[in-house]
Formats: C-alpha cells, sequence, structure tokens
C-alpha cells in the first residue's frame, strides 16, 4: 500500500486533485472488492447455480407455507424491499415470539465467510436449514416441508426440472440447495462505491471520499474489508471496552457457543456493510437505530477512540455509498394447495 | 333467457354440437360476464386511478411499517402469491391474534359489490383503513401511519407525485386511496370460463362444461353470478337448512352487524368466486379445505338438494374454469427508514 502511495504523491504534483483521488481509490481497491454478480457461480460450492433452481429457490423464498402457521416465509424476516432484514430490532416468529438476534440481510450474503452472526452455517443451503425448524422463526420440520411440497404437483414438477438427476428430487436438502441458488443472485452491483473503486473518482463527493479516508486510516477496515465491506472474518466486539449491555447482552456469548471455546466469548463475525444505510437497526442485538451512533459505538469500542462529529458524519456518509442497485424481484405465484397439504398449526 | 333458449334450440337443427355448446354459452353470457380489467377506471369511485397512484399503492400494499409491529403488510394476509389471500383458516395478526373471519381475497376485489364479507367497506378504499387499525391485525394508528409516512422523504414525494393538488398530500386517508389504486389493477383476466364466455367454445372441456350447466341449472348462479360470479349481493347462509356449526359460527351473525337489523342474521356477501381452486379453506369460517365439500356444503344448506358425485365432481371442474391469469407484480424496493421513523413495537 505504500509504494501506492508514494507513486500517487509523485502524480499529485502534477494533477493534484486527481492525484489525490487516485490514491484513495488505490488505497481502497487494496482493501475492498467491488461487487461482481458473475462471480457467485464459482462462490458457491457443492451447488451449481442453474435457472431452474434460481427460480424455483424464488418460489421457496417467498412461499410461507414452509413454516408451521403456513405464515411466515424467509422473506419475512429478510424482505427483499427494505434491504434484505426486517424491522426489528430482532424477529418475530412463531406464536409471536422474539428470536434473539437481529436478522442479518440476505443481500450479498453469498459472499460472506460464513452465515448467521456467529458463523454457525458454512454457507447459504446451510443456513436456509436453520430458521425452518427453529421453534422461534418458522418452527416447522423437514419432514413437514417435505410432505407439503410433495403435494403440490407444480413444486414436484419444479423439483424434477431443477435437480434432474436426483433419485428423490423433492427433498429438505433441495429446498435448501434451490433457496442458496436464488440467494446467490440477490447481489447490489453498481453503487457509488464500487463505481469509485473501478475508476470513476467522481462517484463520491468530497465528504464521502473524507470518510473513506477515515474510515481506513482510523482502522475500521481492519475489519470490514473485502468485497462486503465486512462478513469475512471473526473479531471480539469490545476490543477496547465492553460496549453497554443494550447493544452486547451478556447473556449471548457469541461464537464461543460455536467453537465451545472460551476464547471465543463475544466474538462474531464481522458485520458485512453493503447497504447497510438501509437496515436499522444495527447489531446482533438491533439495540441501536442510527448509522450515527452505530458509528459513535464501533469506534468507542472497537477503536478506543472518540470522533469528532465531522468525521462521524463523513464516515456516515460514506456507508451511504454502500448501498447498491438492489435486486428486481418478481412477485411469484406460487403452486395452489391440495387436500394432501399439511394445514397450517 | 328462454327467448335465447329457443334461438339456440333453432341453430341446433343445422349445427348440433356447434349450437349446443352455443347455448351454454349463451345461457352463460345472461348471468356471467368476463372481467375487463380496463374497465376499472368506471368501477372505482372518487378515486382517479393513475400511474403515480398505482405505483405508491403498489409499495404500501407491500410495506410491513404500515403496522404496529412493523412486521405485517396487507400482503401478508392477502398474499398475491397464493390467489390473493393467506393459508387460513382465519388470519394472524398483532401478537399472533387470530381473527374471527378469513381473509377474503384482493384479486377482483375492485368488482365486488363492497368490501369485507359482511359489506361493510363500501369500496377498497374504505376496507383498506380497516386491517391497518384492527387490534387482531396491523393494530396502528392513522397517526402513527401518517407518521412513518412522513418520516422518509421518498415516501413524501411519491404522495406528492400522486397527489399532486392536496396540501396534505401524506394522509390516511390518501394511503388508502394509493392502496384502492394498486388493488383495481389486481384483476385476473384471460382465464378458460372468460375464454369460454367470449367466443372460443372449446375452452372448456366436456365436463367443464356439464359443470357450468349444473352451475346454472341447480341455482347456483343465482347467487353467484356477474363479473366475479359472486360477490354482488347478500344471502343469508343456510337457505335449506343451517350449516353446521365449525362453518356457521352461531356468535358471527355476519350482516346483521353492519344494519343492525335481526333480518340479517347469518347474512353474508355472496362469496365471488374467481380463482376459487386457489384459495382453500373456504367460507367465512375457513373450516372447509377441500372445494369437493365446499360444493356439496352449499348444495345441501342453501338449495335443498345432494349432488351425485358426479355432479360434484363436473362443479368442481367447473370452478377450476374461474382460475385466470394471476397479477405480474414486482417486490417493490421501500424507501429506507429514517431516524425519525416510529419504532416498531
Amino acid at each position: 500500500m505504500s509504494g501506492l502511495r508514494i507513486a500517487a504523491t509523485g502524480a499529485m504534483l502534477l494533477f493534484p486533485l486527481l492525484a489525490h483521488a487516485g490514491d484513495l481509490r488505490a488505497d481502497a481497491n487494496a482493501v475492498f472488492k467491488p461487487i461482481d454478480a458473475g462471480s457467485v457461480n464459482s462462490v458457491v460450492k457443492n451447488n451449481a447455480i442453474t435457472p431452474a433452481k434460481i427460480e424455483l429457490g424464488h418460489k421457496l423464498f417467498f412461499d410461507p407455507r414452509l413454516s408451521k402457521s403456513q405464515i411466515i416465509s424467509c422473506n419475512s424476516c429478510h424482505n427483499l424491499g427494505t434491504g434484505g432484514v426486517d424491522a426489528g430490532p430482532t424477529s418475530i416468529g412463531h406464536g409471536w415470539a422474539k428470536g434473539p438476534r437481529r436478522a442479518p440481510t440476505v443481500l450479498n450474503a453469498v459472499f460472506n465467510i460464513a452465515q448467521f452472526w456467529d458463523g454457525r452455517a458454512t454457507d447459504l443451503k446451510a443456513q436456509a436449514k436453520g430458521p425452518v425448524q427453529a421453534d422461534v422463526e418458522m418452527n416447522n420440520t423437514p419432514a413437514a416441508v417435505e410432505a407439503t411440497l410433495k403435494s403440490m404437483p407444480a413444486y414436484v414438477a419444479e423439483f424434477k426440472a431443477a435437480f434432474p438427476t436426483d433419485a428423490n428430487p423433492v427433498s429438505f436438502d433441495n429446498m435448501a440447495n434451490a433457496i442458496e441458488a436464488f440467494e446467490a443472485t440477490l447481489t447490489t452491483p453498481g453503487g457509488k462505491f464500487d463505481k469509485f473503486l473501478t475508476g470513476d473518482v467522481n462517484a463520491l463527493n468530497d465528504q464521502e471520499k473524507k470518510g473513506l479516508r477515515l474510515f481506513i486510516d482510523k482502522g475500521c477496515a481492519g475489519c470490514h474489508n473485502g468485497v462486503n465491506v465486512g462478513g469475512n472474518g471473526y473479531y471480539p466486539f469490545g476490543v477496547a471496552q465492553k460496549p453497554d449491555a443494550a447493544i452486547l447482552p451478556v447473556a449471548d456469548r457469541g461464537r464461543a457457543k460455536v467453537t465451545n471455546s472460551d476464547a471465543d466469548a463475544y466474538v462474531f463475525r464481522s458485520a458485512p456493510l453493503r447497504n447497510v444505510a438501509l437496515r436499522a437497526p444495527y447489531f446482533h442485538s438491533g439495540a441501536v437505530w442510527t448509522l450515527e451512533e452505530a458509528v459513535d459505538v464501533m469506534a468507542k469500542d472497537q477503536l478506543g477512540t472518540t470522533l469528532a462529529p465531522d468525521e462521524n458524519a463523513a464516515i456516515v456518509a460514506f456507508l451511504g455509498t454502500l448501498n447498491g442497485e438492489q435486486p428486481k424481484v418478481s412477485y411469484p405465484n406460487l403452486p395452489a394447495r391440495t387436500k394432501d397439504t399439511p394445514r397450517p398449526q
């Protein structure tokens, strides 16, 4: 990175404004990556992404009949109209049960190192099976889901088309595979930050550029980097000082529950910050309702520093440039239930 | 109708097959009407249907932030993916409260004489205000809805564009006007029955034609007629004999609550039967899960007759021809909440 800076500094003598932007752009490209929607085929493992799987997954994602009550779909908590999350602070599920953590966004989730706040699911197909079965979420069973899907001939035909070589195409595993295929399409390229990264130095205004510089230089980018500006590593929450218990509830020890290691107490996957301005409230607790406050919390508790108001405002402005083009998705017409479809409970 | 039959009988001497279909088609056209999506502008009163209103209503219909919990939208109970209704039997709302009646479909609802099972709302704009405020549904208040909408600049701009001459465009009334405009687009023309009505005598197969003939001759069409094959008048439920209490709960006296007249006890708007095969369970109680059983209940309790199995099957087959082309709707990207947006409760 320092080599790039030296080169850029040389160029500044000739083209001060352009070269300054180029310096920042080089530094940014050293730690971040633009979203490449075409890359998901190589990112997703053990599940070839095909149009038939995507279309089936599209229906399943919106189908509330995957839940025991038959009124909760994937989209209920991962609402594609509001940044891939629900209203929060944490999700409400079967029987109006309140879940323990804020819903993570499904947008660009394909690029995360693993799924859930604690990374307990390797990938999206593993993740998709969790909420369907969690008693405070969809509260269903794999057997009931399979009975529901097998009761509708149109679904059976779509599973056969999506998994043509499977002896038993209509399965809970294939439900998850199809949902992963659809979710892999839910990327948000083309935002201002990606335009900047890929060469348009005027895509960010001066305040946004100042925010990006601060984001890198203050250390935010130490955990929030890569294509998702986060989501690609595990870090303790409370490096400099312990956050307020409303923000970091004592009972939720994060990744320690996954690894059974005290070393992972209060360790979480760094939050992916793509489209973050669209999805308040923040943190796994959903306890913070503005980006301004969230940035201050991170500065104090993670970096041990206090931001000046203009620094906070600049970083918030930069975070707004992480909004990308939201997926254009149709609302699917779902197969009609039959007399054999299990009834809602 | 008898004049049409005599003319058709004469024609049968020359073209027996065509004339037989023509006879049925003439009889059908005397009591039913095909869906004309273009007619909604004249059907909707006191609310000019404009593209700006439709697009705003499209967002509002899918926006869960109209509810107190901010997780229940119009589409939660009037799911456009499943025939414009939820899974039933009755809807689940705020706090997991169970509503008293099955959700009526929003598809083609613009053509109904009035809205709700008891017709207590004159039109869709009046209807739209009900569930938003009902404590067992969205449980919100007009003031809170207006505060929510006014907190998001993108909504304010859309309301201004949709209601350009209003001094106070962002209002609960205009929320309802916009939702009515969107819902007026949710028609399902082009089904097999409409093709038959408008001239394609081969659009129905022999069993479906037999069912249509029975539907008219047995008397079903006495209440289920017009463009929505129902939805255009009020009739007692239990004309011939009182239905089972599971189907007609004693405590719900129907339209009597609206008119305060004992003469309207257990009177309901006739169910509109468009797309009925897509939206089990049936009746305002949602107590009957198959169309076969629903048809038998109606024959016994309304018409005082018992259908032979082949008659029941033929009527069910005919009802399947009332499925139309389902609306093609995108899933909208909604305005992002701001620091001023009321929080979910």
